[in-house]
């Protein structure tokens, strides 16, 4: 067993919310926030804890404007919130392998 | 996109270091908690509570007995604990599909 592998996850990406969301984002250009509450089944206080996180970490762009009158927030992946789940993705793939017994 | 799979994944082992060590003790009969320190590039203090919290969810058992007169503790997944790193498993392939933009 090789613990470099698990030792690599990126705890950021790793949690199960945080990992939902960043899936999600990286399927498109951006969503605001409602489409992805909406989708990901997710509490408001939830997923603005997640998002804030991950805007932290540099992963993701938040913007902010008025449609109709009133503020519509929409997020996006950042090059580098992509590069990093790019990354994450590499290593969960070896951790998946170890974890059934395949060692890489 | 489909939360469930992300939803459905087990917190107790999602966790990095408890994945190491559900995936180590995954593959082998029982193992000692000093070889699992070892492997696992672990404190003391860290696989110890690692250790209750897999303890405490019913996924692994702990033997302790005296080798050459000293105390020599040993730990193995139980069935539930097989059972439940199996589903966990087979959670993660979908969650990594859809992660990759597969849909399932």
């Amino acid at each position: 067993m090789n613990p470099e592998d698990f030792l690599q996850l990126d705890r950021v990406i790793h949690e199960r919310g945080r990992l939902a969301i960043m899936s999600l984002l990286a399927a498109t250009p951006q969503m605001s926030f409602k489409e992805m509450r909406t989708t990901l089944q997710m509490t408001d206080g939830n997923l603005t804890t997640h998002m804030r996180t991950l805007q932290e970490a540099g992963y993701i762009s938040v913007t902010k404007e008025f449609r109709g009158g009133r503020p519509w927030t929409t997020y996006a992946l950042t090059e580098s919130g992509r590069q990093a789940f790019a990354a994450y993705l590499k290593v969960l793939e070896r951790v998946l392998d170890q974890a059934r017994g395949k060692e890489t």
